[in-house]
């Protein structure tokens, strides 16, 4: 190990930090101690050097081939793939989560397939909407920012959403803009592998080496600044409400568009024929997808909806029992595990019970204890801003309703969210409860789930990874999802009597790569003027 | 006339408003006199009176049949077109416009076709994007935001961007959006006898009486209250840059969808080749381009780029005496006749010299003098951000380059803009200049231009009528054009597993209308399974 702190990717190099403000290391959270190389955080020259390097290439980048992006995309989740094994261990250390099946079965193979939809996506341009207009001479499509992204990774997921190879990332040099990634200081040297290889693999592709910069932490007033500087034309962010709402409010200040999935504790809304059946089986479902990632789960569903009466009484009995039998949770990091318990005491000193779990676990690094918290309809709805808080970790509050008068009432009272999942009876016996409640859930999430829990997240076209205020910035945008995701990072050209040979080839009258485009209102892969 | 201010439309019926701060009268642009009745200017209960009764509503109206919401569009359309004679004269008296052709043979039949269009994308979901993934189980499309829209119109469109008639209005209807109208307080009277038959066209559609309500006039901190309260789903605004970011910011701050057209000078580049061939007839057409309105357009040709030489000289000189010659223009109110004489001034103030017009027109009423200026091109870059300043009125900026360097810097220097024009020989000469600058104009407007002034903006789904910040809030989105302008009004709403009969019918297997939707990667109106 080396004294001098890991190089920071900046200009299109690896270089040492030009003004570190301080440095830090990872933490192993199964023992909480510090190992390995310590890790710059930078200060104001890194990210002037960074803003401007990205500002330098944005326009050369907005004009490269899309097949040469798509190159560089699937260069790169190959070099992932080979080299899973090492980049699994040394995630393990830094975040705690499994080798396997987490990383190499899950989120490794994941995050490469990602990036292999981003390049399909920026192939086959059906990210850009293509339209064109033969009466007005008018066509437009979506096309680059020309303007880099500033992409700011969560810590609950070292690949898949990291800020140098996860959604944001993919989405954004799909549509071909540059990033300045912030990795999470949770997984530095994770974070670095990456870096090294979309580097390479951006070398390799003949693309502009500063299209890709990477730092490992910066002040947190600095992280405002840049988030609010006009040479950038978007920040993507995911991680916690206060720290993105900040974000989010200096990038609006500045014309910079903000992109951030924030919190959610993801209603599942139990219905009592479906309890009846399988009370048993829900609660082990609830308790499984509560456990995954201790919980460190955007979707974790963190809330659940129950009418009072028997069968919740066999479903609360079971998921209490489940609960407190399970083993503890390793948090990811300090911070995380102290944010935790100031949740859990909140939802407390809000009027919730503990059923299971609670207080701290014992033993060294951040151990949780799974927690199952109840609270009665009435008093959830004396203070429900308060019990909608997100906990960060393999804890649920059950809301028992009186009747479906206070399930609507409760409904009604939900923030927006990134999921809302109604369980309900097979038979029909359900019916009716669910059409009157369904659509007040509808309308306050962006992913409505029938029958299962929230945690599996699919890379899909129709997958929504957002919802309406104040689980996301913008709740006509998705954070995960080729080719939605990539429109985040799109600005609208309009093309008005420009000559053909001038268009963009997309644009152009003939169709030669078969790309689907809106003619004249109806969607085809012909040549204008073709009789298709 | 009675002695009582007009009454407001809200939660449903014309009622005396609740609290009114004051009371003001039109104002006719050729006198400069007060006139008619008075109308009021609403205070916090009628502010919260429409925000209550269009939150009542939005559920419903966001569940109504699109067929319907398609019947009251087009009946809207209808009675508007039969009532278009003495619309036409009210809005001339009330905005200075001529009746004919301006309102009779352009804007009318622009906003009647802009409701229909609009209609037509209600009833063919062309703006939902329909995404079915069968492999995944997911279905996804853009829904109602199921919140209130706050839409403020321009003074200049008394029709085609009127609150309660134009494409911010269509948009958020179309999208089963409820809609509170702030009238602009330059045409009060046409905007309440466009209220009374939106009014009785929603009824006759039988949709819920407060999904479409209006105010004349609010106290400005007033606005901006409303702007940031999180009941709205988003607010839409036309007009000026600095009353359009204040309303931004507090929307922002609130979460809510902001969605404005802020300013912009619209860029024209004339390239040697094409001045050499035809420069009177460009002086002319952008005489006639900024006479438009009395150039109160949004896409009044305001700078005009040019390179030094013989042919620019004609150019100017045509140019110069056209504006000399041209005849006075009427503003639309004493504020904008205020703000026009600001705005010369300041231009002057930062290093143009008026090449003609310039100073009052005098007589009575809100008369104004076309106005041409010029700066070099040094100069214009010393002080680029002032000399980019909007003068809105019959006023244009010819700025003159030493070379293609400096044509290139200036490009460079500008700021985000709804439109830029290119004017290029037919023959080839400018080629290399047009490769050369015209990207760098592209990437700093929203609609790039060939060859003709920008003030058409035609209702097209390949227009943008946005562009990048400070020109629009959101470069992705546009104000004009269906089904475009109408997803500024949606929520993305993904279903996971969700059986197909609990699934909105356009997402469902079948399709028997024919939608056209996107299944697993392919545009097709087809069922799902369906070999097509």
């Amino acid at each position: 190990m080396s004294g001098a702190a890991a190089p920071v990717l900046l200009a299109g190099e690896w270089r040492a930090s030009g003004d570190p403000t301080g440095v830090f290391r990872a933490e192993n959270p199964d023992s909480g101690e510090a190992f390995g190389t310590e890790f710059p955080i930078s200060g104001e020259q890194d990210l002037e050097t960074a803003i401007a390097a990205a500002t330098a290439v944005a326009d050369e980048l907005a004009a490269a081939d899309p097949a040469r992006i798509a190159g560089f995309l699937e260069r790169y989740a190959d070099a992932i793939e080979a080299n899973r094994e090492a980049l699994a261990e040394l995630a393990q250390r830094e975040t705690g989560l499994p080798v396997s099946p987490r990383f190499l079965g899950a989120e490794i193979p994941r995050t490469c397939g990602q990036l292999r939809l981003a390049a399909q996506a920026a192939r086959n341009h059906s990210w850009t909407l293509p339209t064109i207009d033969t009466g007005n001479g008018l066509r437009s499509w979506l096309a680059p920012l020309g303007k880099p992204a500033f992409v700011l990774g969560p810590a609950n997921f070292p690949f898949a959403f990291n800020a140098i190879a996860g959604s944001d990332f993919a989405s954004a040099l799909a549509a071909r803009t540059p990033v300045i990634a912030k990795a999470h200081p949770g997984h530095p040297g994770t974070s670095r592998e990456l870096a090294r290889l979309a580097h390479a693999a951006l070398l390799a592709a003949g693309l502009p080496a500063a299209s890709v910069q990477m730092l490992y932490q910066l002040p947190p007033a600095l992280g405002l600044r840049i988030a609010g500087d006009p040479r950038l034309g978007a920040v993507a962010f995911t991680g916690s409400r206060a720290a993105g709402q900040a974000l989010k409010a200096a990038a609006d200040a500045a014309g910079v568009l903000f992109h951030g999935e924030l919190s959610s504790v993801n209603p599942v809304l139990m219905l009592p024929g479906a309890l009846a059946d399988r009370a048993e089986a829900l609660a082990g479902e609830l308790l499984a997808s509560c456990l995954l990632g201790a919980g460190q789960f955007c979707t974790n569903p963190g809330l659940v909806l129950l009418p009072e009466g028997a069968p919740a009484d066999a479903f609360v009995d079971a998921a209490r029992r489940g609960f407190a039998d399970a083993p503890e949770g390793l948090l990811l990091s300090r911070g995380g595990q102290q944010h935790l318990r100031a949740a859990v005491d909140a939802l407390v000193a809000a009027g919730a019970t503990v059923l299971a779990g609670g207080g701290d676990a014992g033993g060294a690094g951040f151990r949780c204890r799974p927690t199952l918290l109840t609270v009665e309809g009435d008093r959830f709805l004396a203070n429900a801003a308060a019990l909608q808080r997100e906990a960060f970790g393999p804890v649920s509050l059950l809301v028992r309703a009186r009747d479906p008068a206070q399930m609507e009432a409760i409904l009604r009272a939900l923030e927006g969210q990134l999921t809302g999942t109604v369980y309900a009876a097979d038979d029909g016996r359900d019916d009716a409860l669910h059409d009157r409640l369904a659509p007040l859930l509808r309308a306050r999430v962006g992913r409505l789930i029938a029958n299962r829990m929230p945690t599996g997240v699919a890379v899909s076209a129709a997958m929504n990874h957002g919802g309406p205020w104040p689980s996301a910035s913008h709740p006509g945008f998705t954070a995960v999802g080729m080719p939605g995701a990539i429109r985040r990072f799109a600005a609208l050209h309009s093309y008005d009597h420009v000559a053909d040979a001038r268009l963009p080839a997309p644009l152009r009258d003939r169709n030669p790569g078969g790309i689907a485009r809106q003619i004249d209102g109806r969607w085809t892969d012909a040549d204008v003027g073709a009789d298709a």
